[in-house]
């Protein structure tokens, strides 16, 4: 088997570190508990391992295909999400009244991850539509939910997200794609035309589903400049009609598709809205993309957030499982391939190489980072479902701080993570690595998309800075702190020799991390160039923080349930996993304190014409 | 221009740090001054920028192909190898006796960086025929000498390198290929037929040059088992007659090529030798590939270490020349691309991107760690010219020793920082970096064989551990440690702001470089596993703080040439520079000694099985 799903990681993640039994508490997710976590995790198993990741390599051999303006998939992918479909998949985290099983992110995470481990390409499609569902179920009308909502929640139709254009990247300020309000008539009311071109665009043409619901961002005539002139509409490719048949083709074209690094499969479309398709609506009614606005005018970009916020946490869960795909096919070439005699002179003949020290080192190094950032995603999760569905408004806005908080550091820390521990994936290896054929090289590839898309880890990182730090004078990350120094108290009192190295590093990382809590909170106003020029490392520090205190927290747990005897094994891997996290990723956070608190005016101490 | 060679940069090492003028005082190097430097560096910038560079892309679009046991080079590669050839680049650092120019490495080396700075894939064929030189000059016979040396060093063949097998990769001990002596007549006498498979061979068939000299790993029949028992052979693929013509093809076939992740166009055979190729000498003389051997027989590791030193450090430089590469297309792209405000709102418009701090910050370590490892190198160059033609033997041996321990740092750490690099060169671009097109990542796919070839960087640790740092007591080690102390003194006594920060921060990489060789004193014979589960800290350590010397070492020299007016902008590059790299990259050492010093148990300490 390609990839074997964690099973019991994720559902000793779910029970003792993000607290299931508190979500299953909350209304409408009384069905929610250990019991059904188990038994929908093992049927996603069954899936992403049997059908989904056999399709990775073939993807990446033969990608997604454009030919006069539609693009064919990899064989067998079509066949693979009408399966996805069928299975209910999509509509996993989405309301019933639209087709969906209503459970909690706290489970459905797990699934996403799976879905990702198994095939990265492939997951992105219902990632995105996720997205458009968030949006829509936010902002949309009623009319629009009622078209729309259900035949994306049962995965009939897809959704993307339209943001960037040419000299729009990370930049949506400079979004020039224009909206047109229409008059009356039957196709005019209330809709708009769009015209305008957007790149990126992940799945923004395909072959898998009957249609595609478009969210675009575009600039209706005479609104105001910048980010708060930004509308959000809904673009179908094919128009609906009344009582939900698909009706006339929009005038919305894919032009070509990227090639690109890797997620090869998953094509990235540009589209081209309202150049007059022939075949198109623009035929009968002229040029322009039908579209539908979302919620007001000139508020697309809160909405967009929505979306983005969704679909960041997502990918820093893809980061979590490219690496687990990596570590576990580094982990069985390196019991098979035989190479050297041992250091250690226990055997006279060469031996596989998982026994030499610094391949130990590597797998430890993806074992460990990759553990810990899939705990620190299930907390963030649960404390998605809590800020979500907690009866209790201040318990609801104290984990919406929390998890607001750790959202930039699931996309950050997770996807620059990922791509050292696919790098160390190639290289445990060696030549092999290299060779495409040994397939260790595609996840390094696919996973170089992670902390770009969907903002790049700089934009995670500002954000952290500003809206998640600075603004609540370091509240919601002083309280991580006094949390994380229980667990030190704890670790302590528990006193086995892992236990206490544990809480030696952590204590270290965590007054490393308040050091630069003060000193981004000292200087981001007045200068802010030195706050922002930390702002990476700041991100680092603290995504390596919270990924090594869960470990610390699961290290704990471990050692009071080894007493009773069950899943030994599983308990002491998880000691000497999180023992090997401290000992050699959290220690790192010492230097990232050093350059924020020391290093900012080196930063941008070099003049722009010297570079 | 896609690449401009750095030549202030690298005449300022060689002027100031590598210490030129002592180089060309040597018996034989006495025309190598600054001058003769800087002319030879013009004339190959001009042939690397003009005629190497822009066949970068092409060679990645449309890599060497294979058909029918020929392999067909990109379109161009074979003009502009002719051209390498008649330059007489070739023969750069080899013996005017055979054609050469005689120039010291520490001119060489920083050709060789122009080269693969301009093209990885192209200046591997070069690169190879360095190493098969060096074996040829320093155990063939007078006859192999003579018959293949100035075909070599004037480019008219090429070499290779065959060591690694399908079952032997790092471990040469399982080398199967087997030479059979051949009796008296003709082409029988003192000869060997050879038969075996080896893979991995750079440049194993081309046609770029008339032919090809292969320096094969064998195992004469009767050999002692293991490595010692290896011996080292001439095969060609066109055997040569007496005076100088080719005769016929050897029984030596390229069966296929690698699909690989990067350096495409440089074609990566697998050799069948001995199989019986119709229309080679197999078919009058019975299969089996004509060897001459070199050297004695059983001493082929040791020749083969010549080489592989040779290459270790060419490929230490490749790292320092792909870093220079991506580092100057990201500084291009970051000073062209508009998004967004600057945070410090100094402009109420979207600026290019090298304006904003994160940007800045990725730019500058890239450019930190580059300029480091070049310093490195330069130095590492000198060293092995004043250990191979110094009058005194003392201070070659002296040379040798610090040569030595330096090529495991030159070839581990540049080429573990240019995945950094290439990897950062990647993330400025943003969006666009993920785009071929865009040409950014194939810097970062070709870079990730660097530190797997030659050695992968596990290699190379345990050599630092073993046979370079507590082989001698750490006392090589130790003289490193002292030299570096003095130039904290010095800086210390300069007392700008910059040096002052930096002999803080290389004072704290030294202590800790100290703890991690007495830690390696300590227990390399007793705990090996202890010892060599921190190798590859140790080496990136290690490397760092090297590194970190040499710009330390530069920013005292810049601050005491600026007050003479020249190069001050140069000068000033150079200071915030140095001072970045000790506030950014230098202070990852304190984590590193921690992974070494504490960290040993945990990672050995998950069992086998449970991978």
């Amino acid at each position: 088997m390609s990839y074997a799903a964690p099973l019991q990681d994720m559902l000793f993640n779910m029970e003792h570190l993000a607290g299931l039994d508190q979500v299953a508490q909350l209304p409408g997710f009384e069905e929610a508990g250990l019991d059904t976590a188990q038994a929908v995790l093992e049927e996603c198993a069954k899936f992403a391992q049997g059908v989904v990741a056999p399709l990775n390599r073939a993807g990446d051999l033969a990608p997604s295909s454009w030919k006069d303006g539609m693009v064919t998939t990899t064989e067998g992918f079509k066949q693979a999400f009408r399966q996805y479909a069928e299975g209910g998949w999509q509509g996993l985290q989405h309301p019933a009244d639209f087709g969906g099983q209503g459970l909690p992110k706290t489970i459905g995470a797990a699934c996403v991850e799976m879905l990702n481990a198994a095939n990265l390409s492939f997951a992105l499609c219902p990632l995105l539509t996720d997205g458009a569902i968030e949006a829509l179920l936010t902002a949309g009308s009623e009319e629009l939910k009622a078209t729309y909502l259900e035949k994306l929640v049962t995965g009939q139709w897809t959704g993307t997200m339209n943001l960037t254009e040419p000299q729009a990247g990370s930049d949506l300020a400079l979004v020039r794609t224009r909206a047109e309000p229409q008059g009356g008539g039957p196709r005019g009311n209330g809709s708009y035309k769009l015209f305008g071109t957007k790149i990126f665009i992940t799945y923004g043409e395909h072959d898998m589903a009957e249609n595609i619901v478009h969210l675009v961002l575009a600039r209706v005539q005479g609104a105001p400049e910048g980010v708060k002139g930004i509308s959000l509409f809904v673009v179908p490719k094919f128009l609906v009609e009344e009582g939900g048949a698909l009706g006339a083709r929009n005038d919305v074209q894919c032009v070509s598709i990227e090639h690109k690094l890797g997620i090869k499969a998953s094509p990235t479309a540009v589209l081209q809205f309202g150049d007059g398709l022939a075949g198109s609506v623009a035929d009968s009614a002229g040029a322009g993309a039908q579209g539908y606005l979302v919620g007001e005018e000139n508020r697309g970009l809160e909405y967009m957030f929505i979306m983005m916020n969704a679909a960041r946490y997502a990918v820093g869960v893809q980061g979590v499982a490219i690496a687990d795909r990596a570590y576990q096919q580094a982990a069985a070439f390196a019991k098979e391939r035989v190479q050297s005699r041992p250091v250690d002179g226990s055997a006279w003949a060469s031996v596989p190489i998982i026994h030499h020290p610094d391949v130990r080192r590597m797998l430890m190094t993806m074992r460990a980072t990759t553990e810990g950032c899939r705990a620190m995603a299930a907390t963030a999760a649960a404390a998605y479902d809590l800020a979500h569905h907690h009866p209790d408004a201040a318990q609801r806005a104290q984990h919406a701080a929390r998890y607001e908080f750790l959202v930039p550091l699931v996309k950050g820390y997770s996807t620059e993570m990922a791509q050292e521990v696919t790098g160390l994936g190639v290289q445990v290896h060696g030549g092999m690595g290299f060779i495409e054929e040994t397939g260790a090289a595609q996840h390094y590839r696919d996973a170089k998309i992670l902390p770009i898309y969907e903002g790049t880890t700089a934009i995670q990182a500002n954000d952290l800075v500003g809206r998640k730090t600075v603004r609540d004078g370091g509240q919601v990350a002083r309280g991580f702190a006094a949390q994380i120094e229980e667990t030190e108290q704890q670790l302590q009192a528990c006193g086995t020799p892992a236990a206490q190295s544990v809480a030696r590093q952590l204590r270290a990382a965590r007054l490393a991390f308040l050091e630069v809590v003060d000193y981004l909170l000292a200087h981001a106003k007045a200068q802010p160039n030195a706050a922002y020029a930390g702002s990476v490392p700041y991100l680092m520090l603290a995504g390596n923080l919270m990924a090594g205190w869960q470990l610390a927290r699961a290290l704990w747990v471990a050692e009071q349930l080894l007493p009773a005897g069950q899943d030994a094994r599983f308990l002491q891997a998880k000691i000497a996993t999180a023992r090997f996290y401290a000992e050699h990723v959290l220690v790192r956070t010492g230097a990232l304190r050093d350059s924020v608190v020391q290093g900012a005016d080196s930063v941008m101490a070099l003049p722009i014409e010297d570079f």
